[in-house]
């Protein structure tokens, strides 16, 4: 299979992911024009946006030990899209956010369609059932794209471990992250422990052992230097995910600005900036943080605390030690040389984005 | 493998899922001990209560299909519970269902430990959190419990076909049933609808199929037997569930009485009432129907109005007929006897049961 470079590749995994989600589509349909909208929605939300980022980790993986790309092997990959699909429907629930890449949140949408149609109960209640409903299927959906992707049943057998390794995971993830932000921990270490978990392992790391065991050369040697270059990467692209929660242009991202303030999400920049802050600077910060009447005045003033105390350019120096040890892992060979080309490439630009 | 009829298979179903849990629990402790409560409540949920109706419908649909059972088929059953344990995890959510076979539902054990820490935030928002995760997490470890089952590489690829396709009717299932209450209809042949769908296909045919195809000997004869089994024994099995949820003893359901009236589910036994009732009855039965206050005395005065319309009776007859139904489809032969002999116990069980 031809592909031209990280857009080629893709091109080829938002092909495959149409692909799927037409035939799966076509089966809610038949069971009741009632699923309409869910079809819609997810349709809308698995395509309209999203970096495929773990799909391209997947199959760049998969290229590294060898492998040859063939339509199969992105039908494969690209499964692992779903699976986030589903950690972000379920994640806005969890966190009340009401938008996602400049549109309503699912479980607004679904509130929306209740009020709409004039429904009985509560649209709220409505719109949060919905949620949990798309994001299961998404999740169901993302086995279903790996077991039908038509690669050899060796290859699926050999994936299946880390596959259900990668999803318990990231779930766990999940809730060390949730209850993080419970405990209002200001702890810079914990807070890095979740970035490990959620970000780290999760985004790079598994989807490069994922596409890896999909290879039949597959072996232990490249297992280590994906974990070599998949953990430190994975936790600079979650602080960089930190920056841009609070720094992020609105326009870029679809999320308002400062919006990681107003949740008060727990972040590592946060636990820095606490750890950095004058009593003066602490208390001016802790007054807005995590309110919800938020306005651009307060936004820039957290953001002026956060750039004087130092702790913006101190992760700054962190995402890039991260990034230079990431880089570095690919030096000792071991994976084929378009592979580590990619992977040079994929280390800027999941460090360096604006969204 | 030995075992002794019902009984025997249950034992062993639940001594797999205990092993199964004991591993994964395992896994769990080593990411950290903030997840101590997560594998707590998943091992109570899991192990303190269910009759194992999905793995048993699955172990004999294996048995019918000619195979011998072994302790690999038992732990690749088993892991149908898990599904159902995420169904109901989530449905509780859905539902704001607060009690679940005599405890906490699991939001709400988790919204407890959120108010005995004393943790930030909103503890109803962190009850939600949790059971999303959890019930997230009970789906994957579904999978893996299917993956790790040890039952040979052809007998997973076959199955996974059919897994995967109860899973996503499941989930449509479900959003059916969410929308079906939203809507408030009081149509028989609607709620019929969302019954099949619920329980007639992913709870007796789609696990009977599910344990036919981890048979070597798996044809499409014994498919078209088990949908004439399972799919008229399904929807009869969700009208006594119905019936249970009005008429249930709470110590022995472990909800409260009239539960199902106090949260204005519109199940088949409510539309047959509707339809049937004059129009004082109708009054009286809507004044009180999804009212959260409703006290001991009206759920008597609307079990009476079920009673009078002949609405209990209607619901008797359809279960009966349709049990006789599932009974007459094994006449025809083409299942081995020993199965046989358990789904007609097995029809009992799923019928006659009182909770």
């Amino acid at each position: 299979m031809d592909f031209d470079g990280i857009l080629g590749l893709t091109a080829a995994i938002n092909g495959s992911l149409a692909d799927f989600f037409d035939r799966e589509a076509g089966f809610l349909k038949e069971v009741g024009t009632e699923l309409d909208p869910v079809a819609d929605a997810l349709g809308h939300f698995l395509l309209d946006g999203g970096k495929r980022l773990r799909p391209l980790f997947a199959t760049i993986g998969f290229l590294g030990a060898a492998g040859e790309v063939t339509p199969e092997i992105i039908r494969a990959t690209s499964s692992l899209e779903l699976v986030h699909v589903c950690a972000l429907i379920h994640d806005d629930v969890m966190d009340a956010s009401d938008t996602r890449r400049g549109a309503p949140a699912i479980h607004k949408q679904f509130e929306a369609l209740h009020e709409t149609q004039n429904l009985h109960g509560n649209s709220d209640q409505f719109g949060v059932a919905a949620a949990i409903l798309l994001g299961d299927l998404a999740l169901i959906w993302a086995a279903k794209a790996l077991h039908d992707s038509g690669i050899s049943p060796a290859a699926i057998l050999r994936s299946l471990p880390i596959y259900d390794e990668m999803r318990v995971e990231l779930m766990a993830g999940q809730y060390l992250d949730v209850y993080e932000q419970a405990l209002a921990s200001e702890s810079v270490e914990r807070s890095l422990k979740v970035a490990r978990y959620k970000s780290g392992k999760y985004s790079i790391e598994r989807p490069l052992h994922f596409g890896a065991s999909l290879a039949p050369d597959f072996n232990s040697e490249i297992i280590d230097i994906y974990s070599n270059y998949g953990l430190p990467l994975g936790e600079a692209f979650q602080l960089r995910d930190d920056i841009i929660g609070v720094f992020g242009d609105p326009e870029v991202t679809g999320k308002p600005a400062g919006d990681d303030l107003r949740e008060g999400k727990r972040t590592v920049l946060v636990a820095k900036t606490l750890s950095l802050a004058s009593s003066n600077q602490r208390i001016e910060f802790l007054r807005h943080f995590g309110q919800n009447e938020l306005d651009i005045t307060d936004v820039h003033s957290m953001r002026e605390i956060i750039v004087d105390t130092g702790a913006l350019n101190e992760l700054e120096a962190m995402i890039n030690e991260m990034t230079v040890k990431a880089l570095e892992s690919l030096l000792g060979g071991g994976i084929a040389p378009e592979a580590r080309t990619l992977l040079e490439e994929m280390a800027v630009a999941a460090t360096k984005r604006s969204s």
